[in-house]
């Protein structure tokens, strides 16, 4: 199981030469993650970890605002607890890592790594929950994950990967329902005011829903080579697992009944998105909101102007000091070029750059660089802390707007299969078509154009009326048709 | 492997009469954890999750502050990486669990879920190490962790736990040095400061230290039964691993060294010396710091008198909207007397409480009733929202107070074998004394009273001149020996 590890490409490599080199190569020079020497399994380095902890507590103050509270459950799954729902051990049993052995002994039973957490949070919950006065139940958990997949990639599938799962328990499957909406709406809201990610929120068709869910929600990202990205689930379980785990309550009337149950879950996958949505031939582009840092300051001396030196690393001084919440480095490294600088942290995505130099500074002014679009311009060293705060939000403003056109630019209508492999003759888009919801209508897609998916029924255009675009009958949903990671 | 539950005990056992008992009945009745269905694991429920992630925040500032980042290492280690360093893989193997299976498929090598992190991270950081430049490195993880131990209990050694490891790698061995020591110092201001636990810090004897380690710092805490509580350690690796891991780097001289490496963590385990160090016949006391709820109102109103309920609801309303920083929390739980809601705050240890009865309302008053010792005063109504920050301060002080009187009237002084022997006989205590450190004077203390250990070496006293209590030769240490969790 222990592989060697590619050896770490020297430059990253073009993204319009070889969009998936291109990917891993940024993923691992901008030193966000790289491989383990287990299959499949990667080490999150400091400044992937920090855009996590900034995502973490974006989503875990929401997740707090919406009435849930974090609770953990143990990692290690007894097989004969995963087993009780059978669409669900279906689904998961051929991704499970099995510990057979502890303490130098076999076990008797083997042990599941947790490749999600609702047999062993409803068989805990089935002591817990007695009465409709214990409901609803709205918990999360922040924790780590395994499934054996066979095709890995750094971020966006990985044997090993850290997420959030929430699971709530409810009176009623209008509860419920209510549930599963509010906390997709979460998931869009981090995407899109968070990460800058436009999304598109929808169901899931039966062939692809959590396995054991009645439906399943999900938001769809478009990448910047218009494939889309699954970025978040939310799941409405109805009664099938509390039948299953015996979890009953004494309702309002006094009879025993099965509560309702949800769980959706946000991964580390999310980083690959943001990277794939937002960067360029020089590496990361990162929204300031979760930028862990907003600004770097690349001081630039000439070794024979001492004075100028001075003058410089006084203004350094003054730009930490006046940083308050903004959180600006100065990049102090001696021996590296004013430009090695530059690219550096244009690699790592850092969304504005201050350059202090001799000359500007004689005029009071500093330059500023913008990540996204490269746009350089000088404000006065008095003036330009004060400003940072809504530079920020313009720059956060332009990659947002930048990922929302090429997604409208994208994104076209079509009504019959030859039309959607028309659309995609020159490049991937998000292709939106009249629906009808059954499974032969889905398998002719996947027929006449192999790589493509149906990747939700449009929430937004639910209801509206059609004629499907694979059998022609009256439909009344619109289909994502994409190009999936 | 999947263990039948005990029953939820219907109320806790008094401290006195059995205190193992009193402490489990206690973790779960105060719904801070319980058992899970995989023999010695746990669920950490809301409220001692809750807990967790104010310790969690307290301490991860602290990591920052002293120049730490945060990363993420695998859960899962090839077998032939843990066994490079010969002592570590001797001190860890037994109580390894081990994944054999995965993805349906059995492995060609045995993978360890980590029992600590250093192989893995050694193996890593090979790779990235290579210049004096790139030293020191200086990170952390929050993670879970796997020790397949035989006696268990809850939060005390469970065989999953939560944790953060540190990991150091310097240039020299005086460096690392330092580091161990600014380490354990985070977890004596964690303990003292924040939990309110006053502790001992000193050095572990050779037979106790981390395997693999040069040596072993850890910070003691008393027990209100006078038992010692090991808390938190740092280690001093030196080259060991790094020179079994093959870790290089070219020092300013250009010369290829190995470098000096540390590592230190504090565990969920924490949690079980808060509970024992202060708790009490009605359940658990909190230290306001870390309490997850700093105040719980609790209003008193009379079904015969709605006039006096309105207002009984009007001043909670006031209460909760004056709050702001202070973590309070009214209980308008219905149809529950007020001696029950007592009871319910009492047995989760929240630090002050509010009594709003109409009474007091009238005369502009609310009553005031302090957690750790039950005193309860009169304070007014407009004038205790903003007293609540004091108020917090001094009950913090006073649990501080009693778990330091406790310790400092519990801690004796013995020279001898038998002086220690005659110390233990009313109850447990921390004895002091001179101790030479050779491993058979060790064991002649294990002889001479089988239930006691040397905990530390006291760090405060290094270098004091004495005899061995054991053999009487000269000794410049001064060893805490005491009964252990």
């Amino acid at each position: 199981m222990a592989d060697e590890r590619p050896p770490m490409p020297k430059a990253i490599t073009r993204k319009s030469d070889d969009f998936d080199r291109w990917y891993t190569d940024t993923v691992r020079r901008a030193e966000l993650a790289d491989y383990a020497p287990v299959r499949g399994c990667m080490v999150i380095r400091p400044y992937g970890y920090a855009l996590w902890e900034r995502i973490q507590r974006a989503l875990d103050d929401m997740i707090k605002r919406t009435g849930h509270e974090n609770m953990y459950f143990p990692l290690l799954i007894p097989e004969s607890y995963l087993q009780k729902e059978a669409e669900h051990v279906k689904g998961f049993a051929p991704e499970v890592a099995w510990v057979t052995q502890g303490g130098q002994k076999q076990l008797e039973e083997r042990l599941a790594i947790r490749p999600t957490s609702e047999t062993i949070i409803c068989s805990m919950f089935a002591d817990w929950i007695h009465s409709y006065r214990d409901l609803p139940v709205l918990i999360n958990q922040w924790c780590n994950i395994l499934r054996w997949e066979k095709r890995t990639r750094l971020f966006l599938r990985t044997t090993e990967f850290l997420w959030q799962e929430g699971h709530t328990f409810h009176e009623t499957r209008a509860e419920a329902a209510r549930e599963v909406d509010t906390m997709l709406d979460c998931y869009r809201e981090l995407a899109e005011e968070w990460l800058a990610i436009p999304v598109v929120p929808g169901r899931k068709t039966d062939s692809e829903k959590f396995a054991g869910a009645e439906y399943t929600l999900s938001i769809e990202a478009m990448m910047s080579d218009g494939w889309a990205l699954q970025a978040g689930t939310s799941h409405q379980l109805g009664q099938n697992f509390t039948r299953a785990y015996g979890i009953t309550y004494s309702d309002r009337g006094n009879a025993l009944q099965h509560p309702f149950q949800t769980s959706w879950g946000l991964s580390t996958r999310i980083i690959g998105g943001l990277i794939m949505a937002h960067g360029d031939d020089a590496g990361l582009v990162m929204p300031p909101r979760v930028a862990p840092i907003q600004v770097v300051v690349v001081p630039v001396t000439r070794s024979n102007d001492p004075e100028g030196a001075a003058a410089v690393e006084e203004a350094c001084r003054r730009l930490e000091a006046a940083a308050g919440e903004v959180r600006l480095r100065v990049d102090r490294r001696d021996g590296i070029r004013p430009g090695e600088k530059y690219n550096h942290w244009e690699l790592r995505g850092v969304p504005l750059r201050l350059t202090v130099g001799a000359r500007d500074l004689a005029a009071g002014q500093v330059t500023v660089t913008r990540r996204v679009d490269g746009e350089s311009w000088t404000e006065s060293l008095d003036g330009v802390s004060g400003r940072l705060p809504a530079l920020l939000t313009e720059a956060q403003g332009r990659i947002w707007s930048r990922a929302e056109g090429l997604l409208r630019d994208r994104t076209v209508e079509v009504g019959s299969l030859d039309q959607l492999r028309q659309a995609f003759a020159k490049e991937p888009v998000f292709a939106n078509a009249p629906f009808c919801e059954r499974r032969e209508c889905e398998e002719a897609i996947n027929t006449a154009a192999p790589a493509l998916t149906v990747r939700v029924l449009r929430r937004d255009r639910s209801g509206e009326a059609g004629r499907c675009l694979a059998c022609g009958e009256p439909s009344s949903e619109v289909a994502l048709i994409a190009r999936a990671y």
